[in-house]
């Protein structure tokens, strides 16, 4: 009576697996400042919140299994705004956007099936891999280059008759990278030559910080039939905890896939259907102010790491994480020790050890995910522990 | 690009997989009686919904991946009163019974490795190993013994060395099955003679109407360290749209295992966690009445189908489901018929085809599962719309 193979070989989550650590600091009394998770302190909308005390059912009973039709309806107009032309149909509410990715993995690929993914990229989609059988096949991406998609080249040389999947995030998670249009297109050109399917994750299509357009996968001219997009209001609308996302594309197929795996679990979450479904009335002034919150924020995280002596991170376009190279060698050790061996003032900080978001995790071992979900004062707190802790783990 | 060969093979849910047919009736006006689906019509207690008004949160956040600590204590006191001695970190929050079945799979089977299930079993346990790749390996029960366990022999019979598991539901949903003490201990047996693990499914534990009493896969000495429990709120507290299950062991290794898939799917939803606590205190005459609504619509269920000519089903000693015998040859296409040609009165019925709920899809062709979750005024509507459909139908 053994644990399978499958759970054994499994990475545990670099955002998540320090938690203990955090936990007994936070016991201790120590101030965590957590950017090791996409968790904003932002306000989720009033109107969502509203919603939920407002709701008048006595029951609280199964959504359908793709999810209410009113929530369903009402994202048609919200992509339409994005130039994303869709009909209730086309939607699939899932428990989060981590959901929508496993949906489309078990539609769409069977055990040894490869999927082509930048590396970095967001961690989980390598523990839905794992978890499904289904091999990631990373393209290397540089913090020296600020992790632009490299020449169609590199994706060529890792295609093999049994790839079928290119995932992209974008704008991207962890990098805060946004594909150029000429990117995008290039993108398409491989997946169409190759007849591949493109999962696209654009849950952070509000936070887009470069002058560049937003070209969503759903843009794409010709490839149609091949686009899986994975979203989420989580970060849109702060509603992380209600874990409602959506599997959205015009394949036929693949929606009668998903829908076999959506009715085996049933359904989503109900309340968070009806919080989210209200959150998309969010007036236009939160989101302008949620945005420039960010885009302040960013400006000053980057700015404030690159001025500590050996620290290095790109600016990221969007999205509201950047990968921040360090002084170390070991940048999972740093995290660890930062929560169990140090704090400063009272404080300490809690952050992503960069090799979790490598497919290899022999790379990015001096690299860590930080997330600027915090206010700037705190972020200007985390930034002055951060400098302290390097400080005295160097000079152990 | 096609789709993948585990989605192809997966079968629809016998649940839900008629829905569109039901939709298109309710279109022309024809009310149906959801016989289908265990959706009971029982108001949810007032102090869950109250809870859900009263969240005074400003963010919904991420909650732990593995759940509330507050809603994890408040149900080591629950499981007290049935004997079940359990620590707050031996409880795992689940989006609902359905996940912590796959989390269970995923945790401790590897492609290829079989279960062991009684046939009929709730359909989408199947659903589930064929997203994971394990295989099932029924012990046939039949309708005429009233679905009792067969002699020992049969699991023996069923044990190879890729034999990794047991999952038995008790109460049983479809058949309404309660195992006696000595089945239990029989189960308990061959669990320990061949190291297996146990997979108990007890959410229907509130809901037993015969005189023998509860005997929890927790409550067999020699095998804690195999047990994993499955459990759920939805159909305690008639809150089926929260998503709210757990998983539950005492074994470390599961739990560390499990936990890998907890983080990939960041949280557990917040909003149904904070309903799920406060419905821990729902007052025990609250329970009463639902208890003894189940056991009167039980009782006046079983009486009128068995007095449909040619209609039998055995008396169910728990859940609220039963397996009905029709005579028909095709119970699916009945079923359908049901929804696309048939209405009494302006009323059909739905009913989910029995054959759904066997390992081999040959079997239970004159079966149908039904869930009586309407209230007895309209079970007696719904036995009158069977009774002239069964007359039409066969006299096409």
């Amino acid at each position: 009576m053994d644990i399978s193979n499958r759970s054994r070989s499994m990475q545990s989550s670099p955002i998540r697996k320090l938690a203990p650590y955090a936990d007994a600091a936070k016991r201790q009394g120590i101030h965590v400042y957590h950017l090791n998770i996409g968790q904003p302190d932002i306000k989720t909308p009033v109107c969502g919140l509203d919603a939920m005390k407002a709701v008048d059912r006595t029951i609280l009973e199964y959504s359908p299994s793709q999810g209410m039709l009113s929530l369903r309806a009402k994202m048609v107009s919200y992509y339409a705004e994005y130039g994303i032309d869709l009909s209730p149909d086309e939607i699939i509410i899932t428990s989060g956007g981590s959901e929508a990715v496993q949906f489309a993995y078990m539609a769409c690929l069977d055990p040894g099936d490869e999927i082509i993914v930048t590396d970095p990229s967001y961690a989980n989609y390598m523990a839905f891999a794992q978890s499904c059988g289904a091999v990631m096949k990373p393209i290397h991406t540089s913090i020296e280059d600020g992790f632009k998609l490299p020449p169609v080249e590199r994706f060529e040389e890792q295609i093999t008759p049994k790839t079928k999947a290119i995932l992209i995030c974008n704008p991207n998670n962890p990098t805060g990278y946004l594909y150029t249009k000429k990117e995008m297109r290039r993108i398409r050109d491989i997946v169409k030559k190759h007849d591949l399917f493109l999962f696209s994750d654009e849950v952070y299509r509000e936070f887009i910080y470069s002058n560049e357009p937003y070209i969503s996968a759903c843009h794409l001219e010709g490839i149609e039939q091949n686009v899986v997009l994975i979203d989420s209001v989580s970060k849109r609308y702060s509603e992380c905890g209600i874990r409602i996302g959506a599997l959205i594309t015009k394949n036929k197929d693949i929606r009668e896939a998903v829908m076999k795996f959506c009715q085996a679990r049933l359904s989503p979450p109900l309340i968070g259907q009806v919080i989210a479904e209200a959150s998309l009335s969010t007036p236009q002034e939160y989101m302008s102010q949620v945005y420039d919150e960010y885009l302040a924020r960013r400006n000053f995280l980057i700015e404030g790491l690159n001025k500590i002596p050996g620290v290095y991170s790109p600016k990221p376009m969007g999205a509201f994480y950047t990968m921040v190279r360090l002084p170390v060698e070991d940048a999972e050790d740093f995290c660890k020790w930062c929560l169990t061996d140090f704090s400063y003032k009272g404080q300490t900080i809690m952050m992503a050890p960069g090799s979790g978001f490598y497919t290899d995790p022999s790379e990015g071992r001096n690299e860590v995910r930080m997330a600027y979900v915090l206010n700037i004062e705190d972020l200007g707190k985390a930034l002055e522990v951060l400098t302290h802790a390097l400080d005295a783990y160097n000079s152990r």
